[in-house]
């Protein structure tokens, strides 16, 4: 019988082999956080909220408040007027918004273009919210004539928006400048908007144009993954939310010593290391490079795919190039996720023209 | 200005120092799982299901089976029908237990005690839930005289008990069992049945008597923590849930390939190897151990405090001895939560008689 250290190494080979390959994921993976590593001898919990003392001292709560308002400020958060805590993933992020929306306008109607991520559905579920699933167009974004047709009919309920910013498969963005014009239209003032901004939330600022998502175009709350754009060993994520939505939720707890807005109790402590890291080291300046790499990457794999005949687009500024579903050998090589027959390349930062040149030339033999 | 180098050498000293300190938090201190180290390098994720395939395969999904099995056996869950994950703390395991038991029974009520942790009301609040809290005995478990009269009143409609094996503050166990006979006595045959044993699930299998808390006993889902009793550097947790139960919440995905009945999309891919290293080293037998380790200390802990005049107690094999809230320098000390005029000290299995000896003169001093 293997000991279990053999079968610990031999995962270790696997682990480090398939994460050679994969191009389908949008996870970064040139990150090296090897100076963290001596962490992990030590319980970090991240007990309850980011921003009150606790009597546990086994924490990374400081970097975890540097990390929020550091995206805090990149997303327009209104001064003196933001909270948030690092998450476990998009997700969190995502039931978290969705959750404070529900508390503050019970009687809402959520509404969600049918390109949104399907843990969307299930949050909904999770949170018994009445929904109702917008058409997307073509390039996945949300379409708003219907929306526009939809809020008419209910304009007598509070409306909750659950705006994407980079859909799963094509990246696409649904514009929150056009979507509160539309509520505007019917004066709908009751109206909460959560931005799923889980790949995009982390490169938008450095768009020209910014594309429409953040505090400063109306949203309530942002969701980021920190396993993306950014990379991380361990999802986690960023939610950042209005001050004043989130006050209506918090709850005294005697136990902890300390108010306790966050979803789950005990906290990863890792992960905000992780993220202030991150940040330490590359600043906005170098998430700005990094963004840009992406968008020339993304650009050569759309020009290489064109040029051996392959129907390729990607949307404006994205870094996710659409293609037609490939042979089923190029999926399993590159580990990539296939829906209503397209598939997708994510340019993310560790993605080099040498690896699109490479995935060309696989995909022209398997088709010849 | 400090470099972020410097920042972070500081915080490790810190978190170092700090976790030397502290008795009042149900956290094992004594792991070492350096030889996982160099996981942090790669981007696992242990997305979707763990027992279907994915096209994913960065992922210790394999390991995190293998964690699943172990306490299926050990919480005794019916052959071939249980299923469970990996969760991010005990907290998502209670929130999974109780979304099931909403879905089998939308019209149910749930009832719990009124020593409960907290994050049991918030997720009740999340998930939309009708509950009614049923007052504890002095000990901190569920009176069942209350629960009996209360079910009485509500008999017609389904019953969702969420049953405590260890409290917060007191480690008492609800005794599934006469709960169950309660359910019986007015035939309430729909009902359900979830296991909050955070800190005692991988401690009652190795007592005797066994505490009624388990699958043999009628539970239909349970909730360990994984970094309480066994210890992991992020907190982690096994959901175990009768698979009969969970099929109706599957739901299918295009996207990843899988049914995604987990909570979460991306997960963490880590935690499931820590456990499973933890489970190879120790196996049952070492488990057992741990335990009557830190049934010996508690008892210790308690002839300890009572020779100084101290009314400390203890629950029937609890590794938890309660005394009256201490002096301030104390708690500050040793890290210790109060609550309601009591507080407590856990003696997990790296605390040591020495320790307690420590805290005991403290203590006596603090007291003069």
């Amino acid at each position: 019988m293997e000991s279990y250290q053999q079968q610990l190494s031999q995962f270790i080979e696997r682990v480090k082999h398939n994460t050679e390959q994969y191009l389908g994921y949008p996870v970064s993976k040139d990150f090296d956080y090897q100076e963290l590593a001596e962490l992990i001898q030590y319980p970090l919990n991240n007990l309850g909220d980011p921003f009150i003392d606790s009597t546990w001292k086994v924490d990374s709560r400081q970097f975890e408040r540097e990390v929020i308002e550091f995206f805090a400020k990149l997303l327009h958060a209104p001064e003196n007027n933001w909270w948030g805590y690092v998450t476990n993933g998009g997700t969190e992020g995502n039931l978290y918004g969705l959750y404070l929306a529900r508390e503050i306008f019970p009687q809402g109607i959520c509404y969600f273009s049918q390109d949104t991520h399907y843990s969307v559905s299930k949050n909904l579920h999770l949170l018994n919210m009445r929904h109702i699933m917008i058409r997307s167009q073509a390039n996945g974004e949300i379409d708003y004539e219907d929306l526009r047709e939809t809020l008419r009919i209910h304009r007598d309920l509070p409306a909750i928006i659950f705006a994407n910013s980079g859909t799963t498969m094509t990246e696409a963005k649904d514009d929150i400048g056009k979507i509160k014009s539309i509520l505007n239209e019917f004066a709908i003032s009751q109206h909460y908007i959560h931005s799923d901004a889980a790949l995009c939330g982390a490169i938008n600022p450095f768009l020209s144009p910014k594309p429409s998502f953040d505090f400063a175009d109306g949203a309530d709350s942002v969701s980021i993954s920190g396993h993306k754009f950014i990379g991380s060993p361990i999802p986690c994520g960023i939610l950042v939310a209005r001050k004043d939505r989130v006050d209506r939720i918090a709850r005294s707890i005697a136990y902890i010593g300390c108010l306790d807005t966050t979803i789950t109790g005990s906290r990863n402590g890792f992960t905000p290391v992780v993220l202030w890291y991150a940040i330490k080291k590359y600043g906005a300046e170098g998430l700005r490079r990094r963004a840009q790499h992406c968008l020339d990457v993304a650009e050569y794999t759309l020009q290489a795919l064109q040029s051996i005949g392959v129907e390729a687009w990607r949307n404006p500024n994205a870094i996710t190039v659409v293609l037609p579903e490939v042979p089923e050998a190029i999926k399993i090589k590159y580990q990539l996720a296939t829906a209503n027959g397209i598939t997708h390349i994510l340019c993310m930062p560790n993605v080099e023209t040498s690896h699109i040149d490479q995935f060309v030339a696989d995909l022209k033999e398997a088709r010849v």
